[in-house]
């Protein structure tokens, strides 16, 4: 039998625009484990961004790019 | 019964342009929040990049972002 | 009577794309002030990134993405 | 009289990709010179990131976004 | 007979979401390599940005903007 | 009889999506030689860029910008 991967993203469909932010938060946090998988670097490498005025304002850069991604995804929740 | 997340994103619409705008002012912070969601962190580093001009621009960005994304939902209040 | 808060976008709509143009500059002037509201210390930080080649360079990335908005908002002027 | 502002963009429409990437490299100068009005300021700051590797990734970024609105004004030139 | 380049990337449609996300990482990869195609050099610069936090969220950037073309692409996976 | 320029971009249009990211990078360059004509200069940049890990980042970057619009042009080869 084939080796099993972890499934994490069967939908881009969310309830609610707020569900569909949070999937973007995930997104952004997958494409940052893609580059760098060992979950011991990210998390001594955390408080680097997470304490940094500039590094703070590119997270959500990112998130906002994948939030644009969920939202057309879900006709913007109309 | 199930603990109860804050509500803060009901929907996209928007009554005019400027309401938009300032609700894509709102998910670029939520956004940083997400990242960092300690408020007395927040308040410490805010001062460094509303104190400068790459800061600023880059905060601008993150609008901008979301901005497209708020005008793409209320089919740009045509 | 409620507070009346100073109205600076009503429209995204606008007669040529240049005007469309000069919108854009506005809203990405208005994300800046959206994180630095201090006019005074605007004026302080204006000429940072105003005599700095990568200041100007993100200052037009930010006013591209803006541009994007509004030319859409416009059907691009056809 | 009203004073005339110079003309410089009455159209996004254009005969080939070709000529719609010279108008995004022009919607990307124009969005410099609209934070820095002073040309003789930026015929200084030119040097600058004309020459640094860096610099010259970011100005092409601001062009793709700018060439992104042109080819959707164009219906990508079908 | 003429040369066989490599074919890498045959189609953007994908079965589901997250097969569409790991084709957004090799795109990402893919332009890294347009610029570097030395792999030993690609292999010594990558703890540089696999182990620095704004690296990371870069790469992540570069992502949620591939991602959102496959996304389109897929139609969302509607 | 007028100055012929060089004529590089004829359409957005290709056979097959890898032919479309290989524009997409042609897109890239041309977005770097518009802000530097001198090849000679180009040359010597190149490794500065070519050998950090951010560099390579951001060239995948704009990359990308551009792919998402070649994509578009091409209905994502659907």
């Amino acid at each position: 039998m084939a080796e099993q991967k972890e499934q994490w993203l069967s939908s881009l469909q969310t309830d609610t625009p707020q569900e569909g932010f949070e999937l973007a938060i995930k997104l952004s946090r997958m494409g940052v484990k893609a580059t760098q998988p060992n979950v011991d670097v990210l998390k001594k490498l955390r408080p680097e961004y997470a304490h940094d005025a500039f590094g703070l304002t590119a997270a959500s850069q990112v998130i906002a790019l994948n939030f644009q991604t969920i939202s057309a995804a879900n006709d913007y929740w109309k």
